[in-house]
């Protein structure tokens, strides 16, 4: 079975075509500047060269049908026809408290994503668009939504109410949702292979750090707790968010500066973090850079950075009441052998003792970086969200052909 | 030499009078109801009964007027001639990064107080009432100020600083203060003694949990991260107040409910924590009576209040690379052993083994009450921050004679 994932976004699109016999990437691309004049479509196929394709696209429905029409291209294509996809999952930020789980969509299902557009302003309506887009062009193939979540549904009450008025939860459903759920899941899968035991019997951290970054507490196999919150803006330290703060901050600064809701919004999610400190870049490659060259903000960006991981991986490890593994995935957490350093080199009290050999190494496979002794396990496992929605999508439309 | 502590809120004013010989309590009472109808001070003496006097008292120079007659009345007395009263030690809640240590008040000192004041406005403003007062009632009486922030103000910037744009530290002073300083730096100094160490060899992490709850990281006697931050609001779910939520929460809020900025901040200092949870009480102790009862809300509010407290348990381990004493001090981590059990229970993983017994037992001294093998040891310290008040006045102003 072929299966396509769709990432959609306001003005961009991510494909990925899965071949779900050996789970291989056929092919994949981006459409960009949907909307805008000069949108460009970036195609690529493994093995051949990568295409570029400027032209007007002015909706998802027509983005959609640029990305059909190049998969069966004669030149640049992969099919032979447009019905070898049988399946198309989605990526859908929120599920709110719906979706404990992928599912098929139905008009429920479309309906739903719709009433939780007011928590995810930015992110469901775009999804919806993807749906529709894919509906439009291929309707007569299942669609699967696939929620970044669904796996911290499992967190308890303890863990996911806050303690402020519980009105706000009744009425606005404000609680903590968390997300990157399915990279933490995927990881979590992985490690659990890795390490050759089932997963109800580790106690694991999943430390998910790209430009965005969030850490779980992973307790036989579920999501217990987990540092984004009502929205992404919770937690760690990040690219450009400021993670978390005193809530005061927010009102005390609004009146100071005489900022408006939105700009507040505005100012934590995209001019703090990394960038704010640094004053030179949200990207860690350019910290560490900088750093180097010796900029002290740079080297205090990094500094803090670290230290609020660090205290997340202890107060997660407080939460499980033990710790038996510790992964590091995404972007700067499959790649940057610095901050894994930085931040196992003050946890060696939890019995954390890292391998710098086995840290520095370079790896697209998930592997060990803490010693043989170390008695908690140090991971790095390379996520793929896009594999993880493409198996989802797979099973449930099998499953569904079953039944 | 005979020090009278006050602790001047707007509308009320503590004091103990000591005798710094023995450091005994000779009186202590409190006006309460300033400025309004019908003021009530309250009186009391060591072995005599309670005096309760109701009139009018319209500002807090009258309020100290009173404290200094009682305090030489020859019925209810305790001094033969004001002149005994040597010296006046003030509690001021902020001290911003001006005061490292307590310092005599000069017009200098009240300068920076008043500077202040933006920091703190419901709290420097009547310090400073309570200064101002004491020098119209004792004109030639030396005076010192003692900050709730000054301990913390050994945090390196990796601890202090929000990653917000450097510009609101520079422009406004936005970062982490933290609170009930003097509180933790007695208690950390009785740990300390108990042990028979030297502060510079162990690991501390001190829980001030009384209706405002703080939890600060000891390292060779400095505090080195605290989990109040710019305002008392930031940290642990308290009584009345949130402790740490999703920043994103507070627009959010503001938006959805129509709330302006002091709705939001007075709903999230006075009506949130477990009175929000609980719908019962701020109080820990209705809220375990609660819990005996039954009340699924109050054990709700129960369970979250512990769990985030053992959160930043963890973190400050983490944030230290090891622990080796843990310190439970105020109001309800000195009386509540059901929290200290709930609390420890959690943190096997750390070496902490509490003794139920020693635990159960009540007591007003210093005390372990973890087992003689926990490799952490836990105690509880009756905090005294006036008598710190006290101290850090009488060793000033000694030094000051003596120079």
């Amino acid at each position: 079975m072929k299966v396509l994932v769709i990432n959609a976004g306001s003005s961009s699109l991510k494909y990925q075509l899965y071949d779900m016999r050996e789970e291989t990437v056929m092919a994949s691309g981006r459409v960009e500047r949907i909307g805008m004049d000069s949108s460009i479509l970036t195609h690529e196929v493994p093995g051949r060269q990568e295409v570029r394709d400027v032209s007007e696209i002015l909706d998802h429905v027509t983005a959609v049908k640029r990305v059909v029409d190049i998969l069966v291209d004669p030149q640049h294509g992969v099919l032979s026809a447009i019905n070898e996809i049988q399946a198309v999952g989605h990526r859908v930020v929120h599920g709110g408290e719906s979706f404990k789980q992928s599912v098929i969509v139905t008009p429920e299902v479309k309906l739903e994503i719709r009433r939780l557009f007011d928590l995810a302003p930015l992110h469901n309506p775009a999804h919806m668009m993807g749906i529709s887009a894919v509906e439009a062009n291929l309707p007569n193939v299942e669609q699967v939504v696939v929620f970044d979540t669904a796996f911290h549904q499992t967190m308890p009450p303890t863990a996911y109410l806050y303690p402020i008025p519980m009105v706000l939860y009744r009425r606005h459903k404000i609680r903590r949702y968390g997300f990157h759920g399915t990279s933490h899941h995927y990881v979590s899968d992985q490690a659990a292979q890795l390490l050759g035991k089932p997963l109800s019997e580790v106690k694991m951290v999943s430390c998910h750090i790209g430009n965005g970054a969030s850490v779980t507490a992973i307790k036989e196999g579920q999501s217990v707790d987990t540092s984004m919150g009502l929205t992404p803006l919770e937690g760690l330290m990040m690219g450009t968010r400021s993670g978390d703060i005193d809530p005061a901050i927010v009102p005390f600064t609004m009146n100071k500066e005489e900022l408006t809701l939105s700009e507040v919004n505005s100012m934590l999610n995209k001019h703090s973090g990394l960038l704010a400190i640094s004053g030179i870049s949200s990207d860690m490659r350019e910290i560490v850079q900088g750093m180097d060259e010796g900029d002290k903000n740079a080297q205090l960006a990094f500094d803090m950075y670290v230290y609020r991981l660090r205290k997340y991986i202890g107060a997660y490890a407080a939460a499980m009441n033990g710790l038996d593994v510790l992964i590091f995935t995404a972007g700067v957490g499959e790649n940057s052998d610095r901050l894994r350093a930085s931040v196992c080199e003050g946890l060696t009290f939890l019995g954390i003792e890292l391998d710098e050999e086995l840290n520095k190494k370079r790896s697209k496979e998930a592997r060990y970086i803490s010693t043989e002794n170390s008695r908690i396990k140090v991971l790095v496992v390379p996520t793929n969200e896009e594999l993880l929605i493409a198996r989802d999508t797979y099973a449930l439309v099998q499953q569904a052909k079953q039944a």
